[in-house]
C-alpha cells in the first residue's frame, strides 16, 4: 500500500473512474472531486489552468482523498517534472508516437537511475507522505496513443518499462484516421483502433484508459476491458447542466 | 431601449430566466452564459467569489449579451457601488426588511439628486455604453425579502420608489417562518407567503423574482406570475451533472 | 462528535494550539498545517488575505484535518457569514466590547431562531460535511476582548449566549491600557487584565484563548489554564527562520 | 524626517503631485510610479481592484520611492485598518460631510488613545519603517467633501484633528450642487465651492488636494495653491494614449 | 465570413490596425480593445503575461468585437495550441528563421492531416462560434522575420503554405544587423531588408505586418503597402501619457 | 558599478548569501529579502511558483535592494528570456551536463552578437535601470552542475564563455552518484565532486555556488571558497519554524 490510491487500486486489478478539470478553480475542483470519481485529471493540454491555478486545484482533490492527475502539454521532461512536484500523483502525456517518447516520458517520471526526474519535491512529498525516492516514484505514467505513428507502434510503447497506462484521445485518434474529431465512429477502423490499443495493455500486463464522453460511454468502456475512464469533464457538465434545467424553464407544459 | 437588456426586458412586460455563479472563474461564467440564460448574477454573498474575481466574470457575461448582475453580501452603500462600477448592471440585495431599507438600496444605485452613489464609473460605463447619468442608472435594483419582518412590510416595500424587484429567497424565508431551509414545503405558510411577495409586485407594477431550485420550479414559477427566474447555480450544476455520469458509468446493465 | 475537531476537543475540556496565517498563499497554509497544530486561523483583519486567497487557504488547511478559521476584520454579519460559508469552521472577531456587540458576533454564526445567517452554506457543507443546520452551526464563535471597555465588561460577554470562546489580543490590550503594543509587560495590569478575562470565561464555562508570541509563551498560558493558544504566524516565522540561518551563515567560527 | 516622503513634503511646505490607480496589476503601478508622481493612490472605490490586487501595487510603488495611498471604499474603520496595514502610507476617505464622520476617519489611522486603529501592521511596519506607534502613525488621513452637507461643515471638517488634507472629488461635488458629473463647469457655485474648500484648508493649516482631470488643470490648481494634485489615472491615460497612437495611424496625409 | 474577423479582413485585402498586450489585466485589456482597433496581440514573449491572465485578457477583447491573437514564447506546438485553445484566432510567432520553422508554426495551427494540432478547443470553440475543424482553422499563423537567417531565407518563408503573414520585429532585426535595437535606423540595410520582407510578402500573396514605435509610424508602414500595423501597446503607452501629464502640471507657466 | 548589485559583488571578489523562494506570494518574498539577503531566486524548477507569481515576487525583493534571480525549469531559450524580461536579473539553470549546454545557456541571457536573446526588456529595464544593451546584459548566468555527465565536462562547462556560475545542487548530485538525495554525505565521492566543481569554477575564475541546508553548512561552504551559498528556502524555513514553536508549547515543562 501506497499514498497513491490510483496507482493501488490498478496494482490490485481494480479499475477506475474519473474526471478532467478545464476550469480554473479549486472551488469546481472540489465539487467534482467530491462525486466519488477515483481521480481528477487537471487538463493543462486543453484546459483554461494555468500552472498558478493547478496547485489549489489538485490540493483540494486530494482533500477529498482523490487521486490528482494532470495532463502536460507536452511530453517535455521539465513541465511533467513540474506537474508531479506540484502534488500531481500521475500524469497523462499526449500524442506519444514510439517507444523511444514512451521512453521519456517514463523518464521524466523517475529519479536517476531509473530515470531522469530531478529532485525537490515540494509537494510531491505532501502528496506521497514522504520524501523517500520509492514514496516518489509511485506515480502513474499513462502516455497517448493517438497519433497514426503511435497506433502503428503501440505494442512497443505499452512494452516500454515505467509506463503505467495507455490512455486513448478518440477524437486525435479521429482526426489521425481521416475521421472528423468525435468520440465514437460508425467507420470500424476507429474502434478497432481502439481495441487494438486495449489489446497491447492487456498483453503487457498495463492499464488501458480511455476517455469518454458520458458515464453511459464509460461503462460500455469498462466492459471491454478499459481500466481508467473518465466520464465527465468539469467545463462540458456545467453547460450541460444549466443548459438542460434552462430548457426544463422554458418548456410549456407539463 | 437602453445597453441593459434585462430593464429592457421588464419594461415591455417580459420575463427573464438566469443562473446564478458562485464558482470565481470567467470560464465556468462564460460557458453558463452561452446556455442563452438572460442574466447571470455573480454571488457574492454565498457564492466563492471575491471582488477580484468578479470583474472577469461580469466581462465574460457581457460577451455573450448577457445581462450580469451581483449579489451583495449586505444592503451596503459602497459595496453596491463597487457592484455597479465594476460593470454589474442590476443588484440584489439581501436581508431587506423594511421600506426605509429599500429605499437605502435604492439611493445606493443613483446619482444624486435621486441618490447617493458615488461617481466613478469604470466599468459602468462600459456596461452602460455611456458614461451619461440617465445611462447609468439604468440599473436592477432587487431587494430580496426573506425574515418575517420584511414579510410583514413587503407591500410597502415593493412601493419603494426606485425598487425595481423583489427577488424571494426560499431558503431564508423558510428559516424567518420555522420551517428547514429549502425551496418548497408542504407547510401552506411557506407558500402563501411567497405568492404574498408576488401580488405585492404586482400590486405596485414591479418584478416579481424568486430563487429556484431547478428548471421545473422555474417554470412553475413563471406560471405563477414570477418574471424573473433563477433555473440554476453552476456550482450545483457541475457537481449533480458530474455525479449523474458517474453513477451512468457505475449501473451494472443496459 | 462532530465535523468540527475544534469545538469537539473543547467540549471535551480539551486545550488547541495553533497558528495564524497572514502570508496569502495556499501553499503556505498547507506546509503550517502540517505542523500539527490543532488550527490554522487566515487572518482577514491584519493578514495580507483577501477574500480570494481565503478559499483555497481553507481548503489546504481542511485537508490536513486542521481545523480553519478566519479572524474577521470587523464584527460584521455579512463578513462571519461570508467567512464561515467559505469554509471557516470558527470566527475569531476583534474588538469585542460589550455584551450587546457579543451576541452580535453570536447571531452572524447562527441561523434563525438562534441567530440572523443567511442560508447558502457552498462550502460550509463541506466543512460540517452536511448541509443540516445543527451541523453547520458546529463552528466557534470567539470574540476578541481588547479594549479597556471590553475588558470592564468581560463577565457579562463570557456570559453571552453563542460565545464559545475569548480570545485576548495582548498588543492591543497593551494600548488599551496606555502601554506600548507587547505580548508582555512588566507593568502588572496587562497582566491582571489578562488573568481577569480567563477568569471571566473559566466562570462561564467557555474557552479562554490568547495570542502568543512563541511556544514558550503558549505553554505559559497552557499552564494558566488557557485552552486556545496560538503558537506561531507564518509571516514572522518565516522572517525569523531565514534571519537565523543567515546569522548562522555569517558566523565567524565555530 | 520619517519614512513617509508625502507626509513629509507637506510639513515642509511643499506640494505634490500624484496619479490615481485603477488597473489591477503590479506592472502598470510600477510604470506609473516611475513617471516620477509623488504619490499614487490605489482606488478601492471606483477603481477595478480587489484587496489582493492592491497589495503588490503598493509593493511596486514603494519600490520607486513613491508614497501608496488608499482610497477606501467607504469611511469604514475596519477598512481604513486594513489599507494601512497592507502598506498605505495613507487614505482617501470618500464622502466625508460632517466632523464627527471627519473625526472617525482621523481615529481609523491611530493607535490608542489618539483613535481606535488596531494593533498588527504586517506591511505598515514595512512602510514605515518600524513598528512604532510614532512612525506608523505617519500617515495621511485626507477626507473628500463631495456632499453638500461637507461643503456646508468644510470649516469644522478641516478643523478636525487628525485630518491632514481634504481631497475634492470635483465630480460628486457637480451633483451634489445639480450639475452635470464634470471638473470644471462654467456655472460659477461648482469652482466657489471649490475655492471654499481650499481656504477651509489653508485657515486650518491643512493640505488642500483636488482631482484633476489632466496635467493642466493640475498646474492650473496648484497656481490657486492646492498642494495635492492629481495629475492622471492609469486606466483614462491608457485609453487616450492608445486612441491618440490610433488615430494618427488612420490619419490620411501628412 | 467567419467568426475570424481579421483573417476576414486580410482575405478581403484591407488593412488592419493593432495594439500590444503586455500588462497582465483584463481591464486594460478592454480599455485598449474599445478604442478601435482590429486586434490586441497579448504578448506572452515579452509581456508580463502568463497564462493565467491572458484567457480573461482574450474574453475582454472578444467582447469588444475585437480579434484576440497570441505572441508565443517560441516555436513550440504545445504553446500554440494552448494559446489557441484559450481562444486565441491567431498567434505571433517569434525567430522563425526558415521554411522548415515556418511550416512547423503553421502545422502547430491546423489539425490532421494539414497539420498536428490537438484536438480540444475549450474557447477555440467560443472564438470560431463553432468546433468544426473548419471553423477552427481559421486563424492566422503571423511568424517574425527577425534574424539573419531568417532575413536570407523571408521569400521561401512567405511562401510556406498555412502561414498567413510575415510579421516584421525591427528591434530584433536591428540587432541581427549589428544595429542597436531601434524601431528605425539611418542606416540603409534595416530599412532595405524591412522593405524585402514586405515585398517576399507581397509576392507570396500575404499579408506584411510590422510592429511600429507609434501612429506616425504605423501610418507610413501602411503607405509602403504594409497591411497589419501594431499602432501602441499598453505599457508603453500608460508611461507615456502619465508623464505627459505630470510634465504639463510641473510646466511653470501658461 | 551596475544595477546589478550582485554581479558587482562578484566582479569585485566578494561573496554572496542568498535565499529559495518556493512559496508563491509577493509578501513571503518580502519578508525574505528583509533579512539581509544578497539575492532571492524564484524557484520555478520545484517550487510552486508560476509566472504570473513570479513577477511581484520579484518587485518585492527588488524594492529591498536585493537582486532577485530564476531557477528556470529547464534549459530553454525562451524560458530565459521570460525570466530576465520579467526582472530576474540572473537565471539558475538546471541539469547542465556540456559546454555546449552551458553555451546555450549563456546564449540565451545575451543579445545578438554574443548571444540569442530577443529584444523586448519590458522589466528587464527596470531591474537594470537601462534599456541599453550594455546594462541588460548585465545578469548573471549560473549553470547547475548535477549530473554525472556534467561533472565529467566540469571543468569544459566553467570555461564557457558567458557562464558566471557554477550552482551545485547537492541533491541531484547524489542521485547521480548512486546515493540518496542528500546534501551530505559520509561517503567521499560526493564531497570530492563538489570540491571538484569548486575547483574548476577557480581555475575559470567564475564563481562557485551551492544550495545548502542551512546557514551552518553555507557558512562551512564559504570557508572552503564557495562564493554563493543559499542558506534557507522559504517553504522549509516556515515548516521549520513554526514546528519549533508548537514542540516549546507542547514541552511538559521548564
Amino acid at each position: 500500500m501506497s499514498n497513491n490510491l490510483l496507482t493501488d487500486r490498478f496494482a490490485q486489478g481494480e479499475i477506475a473512474r474519473g474526471a478532467w478539470l478545464a476550469v480554473p478553480s479549486s472551488i469546481s475542483a472540489e465539487i467534482v472531486a467530491r462525486t466519488g470519481v477515483d481521480y481528477c485529471c487537471v487538463d493543462m493540454q486543453h484546459g483554461a489552468v494555468g500552472y498558478s491555478d493547478a496547485i489549489p486545484m489538485m490540493q483540494a482533490v486530494r482533500a477529498e482523498g482523490v487521486t490528482p492527475l494532470v495532463r502536460v502539454s507536452a511530453n517535455d521532461m521539465a513541465e511533467i517534472g513540474r506537474a508531479l512536484d506540484a502534488g500531481a500523483q500521475g500524469v497523462v502525456v499526449p500524442l506519444v508516437s514510439t517507444p523511444e517518447q514512451a521512453a521519456e516520458a517514463a523518464a521524466a517520471c523517475r529519479y536517476p537511475p531509473r530515470g531522469v526526474r530531478s529532485f525537490g519535491p515540494i509537494r510531491a512529498s505532501v502528496a506521497a507522505g514522504s520524501s523517500e525516492i520509492d514514496a516518489l516514484e509511485q506515480v502513474l505514467c499513462a502516455v497517448m496513443v493517438e497519433t497514426d505513428e503511435g497506433l502503428a507502434n503501440v505494442e512497443a510503447i505499452a512494452a516500454t518499462p515505467g509506463v503505467g497506462a495507455i490512455y486513448v484521445g478518440p477524437a486525435d485518434l479521429s482526426l489521425a484516421l481521416g475521421l472528423p474529431p468525435k468520440y465514437e465512429h460508425d467507420d470500424p477502423t476507429h474502434e478497432s483502433s481502439i481495441q487494438r490499443i486495449r489489446k497491447a495493455c492487456e498483453s503487457a500486463g498495463i492499464v488501458a484508459g480511455i476517455h469518454c464522453a458520458d458515464g453511459d460511454m464509460a461503462r460500455r468502456r469498462l466492459a471491454q476491458g478499459f481500466r481508467m475512464v473518465t466520464v465527465a469533464n468539469d467545463a462540458k457538465s456545467i453547460g450541460a447542466a444549466v443548459a438542460a434545467e434552462l430548457a426544463a424553464a422554458v418548456a410549456s407544459s407539463d
